[in-house]
């Protein structure tokens, strides 16, 4: 921390001291925190906020979320309690498979490498018996393995595909660990096999995927379409069919689903981040899967059928809440004990409504009074701040722009107007 | 913080303790945090890393990086170490376009809407002239305005299309209210032209794009093939050919392209956050861009010709250092001052350097000792914690580990072994 205030600010004391008033004042506490990484100088603080009134399957949760965006945790809450009195979220896991390869380059003929992967592919599952002891205790292990030819897209290119089921656990150490030592043992036999022939096997790399389309989870809202939003300009019924649309936009036109399945992911990455899982994960799990189809779409659909508007989520959620971070890190805890203490499968439905309650927000706001309404209701206060406004002056301000959007310019501008009448107040006092 | 502590924690009071220990000294500091977003209950503690020795054009940097994952900062320091010998990073901005769109329906002949955009489309950005004011003092604003038929692929669907330079802010508001009063504008003029006739125009949305294929970054290293790494059981040569491989793979096989390109994330993203910037918008524009072919693809491309060996990123990247939290949030202030105060393109340099950093890292260990090595070698420290080993059991087990990849089983073994028999020596004596 000396170093590298001392190298790169230019006040390093004042550095030194700023880095120093963002320390956990538990020196223990502090210390697992910097453990969690290499080359920790401080604690970056993300604000910890949280959703109420989510009913997801009978149940009541108030949700943590983690998110440095203003208006995400507002947008989640508002709809929770739209839907809380209309059914609320029905959310269901379809499966929970995870996955990962050896990929390997093989040049010798087919028949031999699907031979040798018949007579051994018990023993690739054995080769890791020590290691998946724990999880088989607990339900989960290796359910399958698969050789894979790929030469017709890349030459010698194949893979061993291997399943798994990680019980509550993410599973990416475990994942990686069993796909190592099946690779040594895999290259081991080759060896033996292969021994006097010119062919050679080679392994290229060994690794989970973060793409899990077999982990998924699927979670809706519905009513009946009279039962939806009446506008001072619009009907129920037109709300609905804007809202569809607005739907069926983002399906065929990726600009606008990669921003409506941003605004997805700003529900879904808040409560990864408050659960301890891997944010990253997610997100390149649920983007591949927006583009499976050879055009990026959006995630969440929309039917309106028989006078009943439905609107649903399905998404590759592959999550944990053993093991990583969730008993190391306080704040991880205490966001699960929020929810509940829930397992894997219970918190990929509580994530999914998430998700699904910040797109309903978003596109009721976008397809009624517009985004900014909202959204610069809620900078407001940071737009206050970032001028050094005084508490005084922020109520005055938050009073003057409580029914209206203003634009960050109209802000600027009252502030300055603000600020200049009293101070030629107190000039002529 | 009370109400929820009540209704959702077994044990109230010691929850509020835990929330109360992980609020800022500073009762101003704290306040601001809380104000970021709405509902704030609690500081999540990210830690802030720094990666050292990044050159990148000449210049070093050390870059922040926020981030819950261990191995993140080690891999990118490590990258960093290995290129700054060898050339460095070399990094530019392709250009910095931001785009938006109005999303509207017309339901009469093709030929009238175009009459009309013609005709107004210079009002249509003078509509927005006070918004714009200031952008365009800073050289930014609206760059142009087009009309887009849409009605092959949904009916009656049209956009007007906006491009936009936001200089170095993101402009994710500045966008999204200048869209808003255009479309405001539009709609009036469309009522105007279109009063006598049963033809109908109707606005579905107006808002930004997270998809920014023209705001886009270049970077790279490279070497002569034969000062890469040789390893005990590789020559140079044999590195840059599995390399490479490894990026092919990731070219034609989406389950690995979508680790790979989170392995990139992990790099972004943690840069992102420590700046101050909207992880979530640039996880959407990156992954949108991976799947622009029709096939979800690696981000990162290799080449090996002449004996030199070339690897480089080329992402979308939308990020602001002037604006948001920049000026609001100390630790994103200190992250920007630790990066010398750089400008938007500045920092989509940096932050596109320590993607093909990270992915390098992984790639390099992936290929070569397997990724589990240097993982279990950082994560060591998290399971001991789990497992609530003291200083000293850390210290004897770190040792035992130091020169290989212990499994998580094994650790919990070794730990479970040194604990027995430290006690049966306590015991006997």
């Amino acid at each position: 921390m000396e170093w590298l205030a001392k190298v790169h600010l230019n006040n390093p004391e004042k550095g030194i001291q700023l880095m120093n008033s963002y320390m956990h004042d538990d020196i223990n506490i502090q210390k697992r925190h910097d453990e969690f990484i290499e080359n920790t100088v401080a604690n970056y603080f993300l604000p910890l906020g949280v959703a109420p009134n989510f009913l997801i399957n009978e149940e009541l949760y108030t949700i943590p979320m983690a998110i440095e965006e203003s208006s995400v945790v507002a947008a989640a809450s508002k709809s929770a309690k739209f839907w809380i009195s209309r059914g609320g979220f029905k959310s269901h896991v379809i499966s929970s498979k995870k996955i990962g390869h050896i990929h390997f380059t093989f040049d010798g003929d087919q028949k031999e490498i699907f031979d040798l992967f018949t007579t051994i592919k018990n023993d690739l599952i054995s080769a890791t018996s020590v290691l998946t002891k724990n999880m088989r205790n607990r339900g989960g292990g290796i359910l399958d393995v698969d050789l894979i030819d790929k030469t017709n897209e890349l030459i010698h290119y194949y893979q061993l595909e291997v399943k798994f089921e990680t019980c509550d656990s993410m599973g990416a150490n475990f994942i990686n660990s069993c796909l190592e030592e099946m690779s040594k043992y895999f290259l081991e036999s080759a060896e033996n096999q292969f021994d006097n022939s010119n062919t050679k096997l080679d392994v290229i790399m060994s690794i989970l995927s973060n793409y899990t389309p077999e982990c998924l989870v699927h979670c809706e809202v519905a009513c009946p379409v009279s039962e939806l939003i009446d506008g001072p300009d619009f009907s129920s019924e037109e709300f609905a069919n804007k809202f569809k649309l607005a739907v069926d936009i983002a399906k065929i036109e990726p600009y606008r689903a990669t921003t409506h399945n941003k605004g997805i992911m700003n529900g879904i990455d808040a409560v990864i981040l408050a659960t301890g899982n891997d944010f990253r994960a997610v997100e390149a799990a649920c983007h591949t899967h927006a583009s499976r189809d050879g055009q990026y779409k959006s995630l969440t659909h929309c039917d309106i059928k028989d006078g009943i508007f439905k609107f649903w989520i399905e998404i590759p959620l592959s999550l944990g809440t053993v093991g990583g971070l969730t008993k190391l890190h306080p704040m991880v805890q205490l966001s699960l004990d929020i929810l509940g203490s829930p397992d894997a499968h219970q918190l990929m439905k509580i994530v999914a409504a998430s998700g699904l309650a910040q797109n309903f927000a978003a596109l009721r706001a976008l397809t009624t009074s517009g985004i900014q309404k909202g959204h610069m209701k809620m900078h407001l206060l940071n737009i206050l701040n970032q001028l050094g406004a005084s508490d005084v002056e922020k109520e005055i301000l938050q009073r003057i722009f409580s029914k209206s959007a203003p634009h960050h310019a109209e802000v600027v501008n009252a502030f300055n107007d603000l600020r200049s009448s009293s101070k030629s107040k107190i000039e002529s006092e």
